[in-house]
């Protein structure tokens, strides 16, 4: 037992412990990392829990630098001061309104926005260069438009459906997204919990804030989890996490293949993120990243930008898990994916937080299944070779227009999260009711029975491709100054 | 007669008693309703008043539950106080402009807006899901251009035209909406009055405040008016309704086609819209439905979702009346409807109600228009089969874009009722001279004498289908926080 | 010589006299106009100075009605009282900025806007119905683009040209715009001046606030004018003022042909325009109409709806002038204008002010060219039947992009009344001025010495006809109620 | 040594004398030229200093004129009052954010736009007509879409290339623009600094405020420089200035050729910016030119608006350097170069200063390669006849969609421009380093490990050519004023 006047004096680079959850380490090879060095020789849980899973100190860290539990009594307590914007903020969250209020997806961003720290927002909401792929992925739904047809008994309908060979109760994955904790204290868990409840399946991100074993654990008996991976450079590490993934029942393996660097976002970037990004400590294990280049180059030091096609056959060898491609941006490569054998791709654009002005997952859809067809023979939804889309989609009528367009399923990742970052478990839960009434309602209105009457005639995506409206340049537009007209005497305005 | 004092006391639901225009009934069977629950044993005329037809209960209650009249003296004055802001809408209404100031049918509902209690705005502005298909509706209108003739002696014009078969002074008819008494007392009866006066055909709704019989019997001899009507799972009941306005003299049976179920519509449901529906009471005569689903599943228990194609026989069993089919929304079910020998379609979206991003009525018409010429050596307007077209119509000139392009006759709903929500019988008159000025006008400058010289070159309609521009999401909209600039030192805002 | 007391005394409907500049006359037969019952018995030079010409009353009523001069110390002098909203205009007029600050077209609207009395702006800047026409007019330009050619010897430029036979500095004439004595006291003959400096042709409006004989009278000898008609029922008054026009030298004749009606213009009917319309008292000789259907049934009774393409032969009976049918609005007319043996057409739309939804004039001039070159063989521009077009230009690269297309001169008709309604003849002078250095400028870097090398080839036209994005339909857009997300507690705004 | 008395005295038209540098010259003949006469018998060093070139007087004004040094006691102390605005302005200047909060291209103007003086920021953000150009410039590129490659190694990306055979480490160069000590007292030697360090090329303009031999004398051993040129009416100063170029080892020179005669910028005008433009004073050596006609009218007198294809054999028989046409907008210009023997062309519209409604470089970029290949079989990019573009261009992305359409590289002009307003010569270095950085993203995203690898595949600009959606016309736009709808009484706002 260590007292808490022993680990303060390790407070240097020479020297470096911490504590988290009373347990006691030695950090000195991580030191310049500020962050770190910032809770020498004092408890850093409070940081470190939001944003680490729990078991990547113990994970990463070689045996002997776990020193061993602290006296509790003589740890110094850190005094938090609370900031007037922290209360205001605490404020905003006990007037959240309740959960019945809550009407669709956008409202759980809507609250999620006022309530979560400013950072965890920027982190969740930003996107790349000027953000224009992520506003479009909402917006080419929008260029969609439908053909119901009427006069059908819709007494019964029933969205619900298979994906890659599991029952789903409707056509809408989990998707990954990465820190659940900067938002709720159970992080990706609220997801675990919600799709177990509702039959919804989760993909697992490489880079949760909970630990995959958490995750794994969380689930019920017979609840069908993905995983989603960032291959790393040191494919040992690699082989590992998909070996242990395989090993507890996750089923299909979808592999991020538009990430060999991570992306520029802006937002974020204005936001100082201080945090480490977890995929440093408890997947790469580097040490004493070069910062100074910026987080993306840092964090691209454990992503591999070599990961290429060859990499494949590996893949196969070391997992019998379904492999999709997740990411894929046109059709030549949706193609080159079918004949290399995977189960699948998901058309993707990472949210729009990788490349600027890359099209919709929507949009590369509808010349996947053209080409696919013309050049395979394929036809869509199709069990051997299954089509996903993500990003942007907030209402079931979206889903509706993918599956109508060849889709197998639709992965929806930021509402769910903020659904959680508002309400935890049940703000999930509720999300998930929100898109069942939704796709009651307009299977109804569509005049489909089930998912495969939901066919292509039932959209005009004759718009879809047009990008003649674009998202607003919003710092283009703000430097621009507006043309002035001759003016009164005595009422001249700076030009 | 029964004293005040005995009533109050059925005040559970155990035993539910309530006072309507001084008689008494005994509404137990109904209790689970709140809304019910809260008048127990109390008079509850002035709630029941403007969402319920006078007969509703009369109608639905078994003799046996009417209880007789109550002494009135002896029942307890409800003290209802007037809130601030209805004070405000009293002065705002005392403080109407004058008929004269009102110049077109934008008026009506700038006025309406204003002088309307907040929830009879909300349930009568709003539309399903982001409202997207309730703006393009009359967007659509203003993707066609004319193309009009000159040098034609337009001394006299005339714009009257013939309904199936039914005179009407312009190319318009009173399209059904409900819940006419939330915005004006005389509800419904306001536009049989005006329609009267100036030769218009209404269409009476299923769901009108005012009693089918009161409607009709407030029109003139020879008159002509529709029934809308939505099925109801007991087709006894329907039967019985549509029978009955046949033996009233009714001319013509539209039936819905596109709510097989009714749309959520968010506006409303924010407004916590308390009243009960007046077809869960006077039309389906169901009990304590389960509200905890939400008033649209509620309603829908009421609808049948079962409806379909072979439903049509046996309307043609039981009516005489011609049958269209209100709500088609694509050629292929125009053409259906066609062969299945109904006397016409409504091309329409339930003003933008039902199911987003269904495409207007207007744009539907020209791909109907084609196919029906293609299929079946059909051309328009067709006296055998009539083309209609409603929602988004604000001017003689969009009436006159859908002539043009083979409509026999457009509907036009939300302005009538606007029109008397803001001036009762008087609006609705205005209302109708507003268009004819509109017509007269338009018909000389378009240089077409009658409507037969309305023709498809008068409009140029190929920017129609295009949705490159859409109404703006305003919840997606709402929750993008746009880009930030770098910033001088001390004027950093929260990002 | 009368008595003010005399006159006085006839200040009723049944001896209604006026005095207007010192002298009396008996307008009984007008009673029923309100306007003219105000000054019944009393001084109606101010309110009638501005909007008649001075002759009308001399021309129109019959010599005994002239009740001569009044004694001047006599007449009770009526006191107007200047409003503070009319000296916050003066003091707007005293601090217009210098000419010099003038830089282009918009500017001197910009000025005018500001400095005309409200009524005069309402009524020139008004069009009809949602002003959708008004605003595409201008904006039709901006779908065209310039495909500019370079390394020509640009030293010397030329952008001169002959209009109808006649020279005119620039491929523009000054077109009709009515009541010019509302904007200046000086009215239309600020553009007779101004046109004779810079050798500039002048259409003279049938509705000008100064007579006819006055703005020819202005004219430098040698001065081209011509002449815009509104044909009245009456066809001697008509013959009468075309015969009168040739014998004072006009050019032209330019008949209106989009004007079967005067248009609905709300901005101008909700000012409550009192004046009456010149036309009825100077032109019509019309007696007591029915002002209680509106400005617009009133004027039209004047204007020959009746007007056809039967009449052309008698107008080439009456005179020699060249014709040209203004408002000529798809290529089937202009054509038939064609083959009727026309001098030429005018493609336009009336400024906006007639049939809202009329293409732009730019926009028609393209299928013009197409079909005549197609179906007459002719090629454009064409000296034997020449194709103008007007409406919502404001810079010489509109202008150039219209001569490229085929036209042979632009009428700018608002953009020359802002001009002298904001500084008079010079004002007119310096729009001219602008123009011309806009001239040079543009076909320098066009590399176009002379408006011949102004070609097709110059522009990309291929968006014009897009109407995908169309001007924003403001009382519609006030009236939609912007879809409300779920608000915190206590921050709840009315929907 | 004279004294600041006597230079004093000569402070008229008839005998004007100024100070310099402590150095008084004699300008009378410049006489007329009110700004030089403001400063008569004056030390003007400091309105001097910022537009010319430090060797404009020595080289321009004939030794007779130059009278030697003042005594430096003597002169009086001309005490410059300093604004609240300037003030103000440098209180900005101090609050500068650290360069490190710099993120992207649009953050240097977002900082000059607030640092610069106002006249300044007016002369470099100006550009012609209502800068609807200008803006497309930028939004063209939002009108092209990726298309990205997956799986590639990606862990080498190479964006370096090859300019007219000079190596460039981005496929980006510094693009001519002018007065560049507007906005910073060392002007354009910060871009020579910067682009010495980073390996990129840097284009001398011809209206430097630096002169041109302190910006060759800046630059490193074996840095490569371009030279951009006005072509003098007067071919014996361009001939000079040409081979001094090629003698100071300049290579390349790019011929201006869209601009005859220099635009009307609003803006700068409205600013009535009061400085001789250098050009008049170091180039033409025109004396009392008419400034009555304005600034473009004055200095069209030193440009040759005569400059013409049949020059182009004199330019390459008095230089060895490469020429390339800068200013080409059509695909026929861009062939007759080609035909004509010329090494390239830069599509470009002069930053959108020229013509209004010219297209976009990049929009060009597309006819010249299509027509390029159709009629002499070129590809692109292509050694022996380079297409570069400029204009708009704000991010790597950009860039990258230029060269996939074939461009060779891209001229970046007001970016760099800004960033030494903002930063000095540390702000050239880091937007440079931002373009690296965004260029290494960009291309591991797009799956190209070099430039060759960036191909027309990865784009889609099949929207390019769309004008449907227009920058907004500010000046119209204000002018227009809103549909008003009825309002209640009481509430009646001015129309």
């Amino acid at each position: 037992m260590l007292s808490g006047k022993t680990v303060a004096e390790h407070n240097t680079r020479e020297s470096c412990w911490i504590i988290v959850h009373g347990k006691v380490y030695d950090v000195t090879e991580f030191f310049g990392r500020k962050i770190i060095l910032k809770y020498a020789g004092k408890d850093a849980t409070q940081e470190y829990e939001p944003i680490h899973p729990p078991d990547a100190i113990t994970t990463n860290l070689p045996p002997e630098k776990h020193l061993g539990p602290v006296e509790p009594d003589t740890v110094e307590k850190v005094v938090v001061e609370i900031s007037d914007e922290e209360k205001a903020r605490q404020e905003r969250i006990s007037n959240r309104p309740s959960l019945d209020e809550i009407l669709n997806l956008h409202d759980f961003e809507a609250i999620a926005k006022q309530v979560l720290p400013e950072k965890a927002w920027a982190y969740y909401s930003s996107a790349s260069d000027d953000e224009i792929t992520l506003r479009d992925n909402h917006a080419a739904y929008h260029r969609i438009w439908f053909r119901p047809r009427i006069l059908r008994d819709v007494t019964k309908v029933d969205w619900s459906t298979t994906i890659l060979g599991h029952k789903s109760s409707m056509p809408v994955y989990i998707s990954a997204t990465a820190l659940g904790k900067l938002g709720h204290p159970d992080g990706e868990l609220n997801l675990t919990r919600a799709a177990a409840k509702y039959g919804v399946i989760q993909m697992i991100p490489t880079l949760a804030s909970c630990s995959f074993d958490e995750i794994v654990d969380t689930a019920q008996p017979g609840q069908v989890q993905f995983f989603q991976l960032y291959v790393n450079k040191d494919r040992a590490i690699t082989k590992k996490l998909v070996q242990h993934a395989e090993s507890r029942g996750v089923k299909a393996l979808f592999i991020t293949v538009d990430a060999p660097q991570l992306g520029r976002r802006e937002k974020d970037m204005r936001m100082k993120f201080e945090a480490e990004d977890p995929s440093v400590v408890s997947k790469s294990g580097s040490q004493g990243v070069d910062r100074s280049q910026g987080a993306a180059r840092a964090i691209s030091s454990f992503i591999d930008p070599g990961l290429n096609w060859d990499d494949l056959d590996w893949f196969k060898s070391i997992t019998k898990m379904p492999i999709i491609l997740k990411g894929v941006q046109c059709w030549e490569d949706a193609l080159q994916a079918y004949d290399a054998g995977v189960a699948g791709v998901v058309l993707s654009n990472h949210g729009g937080r990788q490349l600027d002005f890359s099209r919709s997952g929507i949009e590369v859809l509808v010349e996947v299944v053209v080409n696919l067809k013309e050049k395979r023979g394929l036809s869509f939804p199709n069990e051997k070779f299954a089509l996903f889309v993500d990003g942007g989609v907030r209402r079931a009528t979206d889903v509706l227009k993918a599956v109508a367009l060849g889709a197998t399923a639709v992965g929806v990742g930021r509402p769910f999260l903020y659904s959680f970052c508002a309400y935890g478990t049940e703000g999930v839960e509720k999300a998930i009711k929100i898109l069942h009434d939704e796709f009651e309602m307009n299977m109804r209105l569509l005049g489909a029975r089930t998912l495969k009457e939901v066919v292509p005639e039932m959209v005009d995506a004759s718009n879809l491709q047009s990008h003649t409206v674009v998202p607003r340049d919003d710092l283009y537009a703000n430097n621009y100054e507006s043309m002035k007209y001759a003016q009164l005497k005595g009422s001249k305005a700076k030009l």
